[in-house]
């Protein structure tokens, strides 16, 4: 499938590829609506990536129908990768756009213990410099919450 | 409300407290089953935190009756950050367990620009050692998948 979502690329698709069964992964699970397979990268043994088997870029793109089971499918591999690995928790993570390499939704659920060393780095984190500058932000984002642009966040 | 689930703790908690008006916080969203919030500290300004109003402690627990407002919510917010913050793309995520701060499921959804100097690490990635570690880490979660725990993943 090579839908041109709004945020999407026509290019060949690595993750189609995989959902068509033109490449090979190590698969974990796959129906209908998603597929899951290793990340041949791993952060740790047992990272998986779930992809919807529908072409779209981003994750405010997945349609709300497949919305139960994009729960119930991510929730039981959350839980299967703990069992599996025997790991205390799981980091669960999708990169929109910036640091998403390959433009095809996947979530990444990346067992983690709590001593498996992983100094979960998201860059040194600043308060707001003043109420002042937070206000604002939490203005703008109700604005933009508040916005026509999101009545219908599935056009089309 | 103080519910003690599978995982969770019954100390107070502190997103119960957001929830329940009994601490303050700049909150951008609230429905009867979320509410969202600047992070006081962010990674960068338009940070927010989403918590489900029902005080789970991990994604898993996240009950199934949720899922369309879960994704619908969440998708708004990211949209409504990328908007507000003119932001190129978002970062969403989820700390099960390990690097979770406070015992009360919260998603992160982090503004972020193509040059935002964010290094996004997660640790060095190796490769698996083998085609047969990487064939039994598979098969390992897809018999953790099959097996019964996952049969009713709300109990009770």
């Amino acid at each position: 499938m090579a839908v041109v979502t709004e945020r999407g690329s026509s290019k060949p698709c690595a993750f189609c590829a995989i959902v068509e069964g033109r490449a090979s992964a190590r698969e974990v699970f796959r129906s209908e609506d998603f597929v899951a397979f290793l990340d041949a990268h791993p952060v740790f043994p047992g990272h998986v990536l779930m992809v919807p088997t529908l072409h779209v870029q981003t994750y405010d793109e997945l349609p709300l129908d497949l919305a139960a089971p994009w729960l119930s499918t991510s929730q039981a591999l959350q839980r299967a990768v703990e069992k599996a690995m025997d790991a205390d928790g799981a980091l669960l993570l999708i990169n929109n756009v910036v640091s998403q390499s390959v433009p095809h939704l996947h979530l990444h659920v990346i067992p983690r213990s709590k001593n498996d060393g992983l100094r979960f780095w998201l860059g040194p984190r600043h308060s707001y410099k003043s109420a002042e500058e937070a206000d604002a932000v939490a203005a703008a984002i109700r604005a933009a919450l508040a916005s026509a642009d999101f009545s219908d966040p599935h056009p089309g």
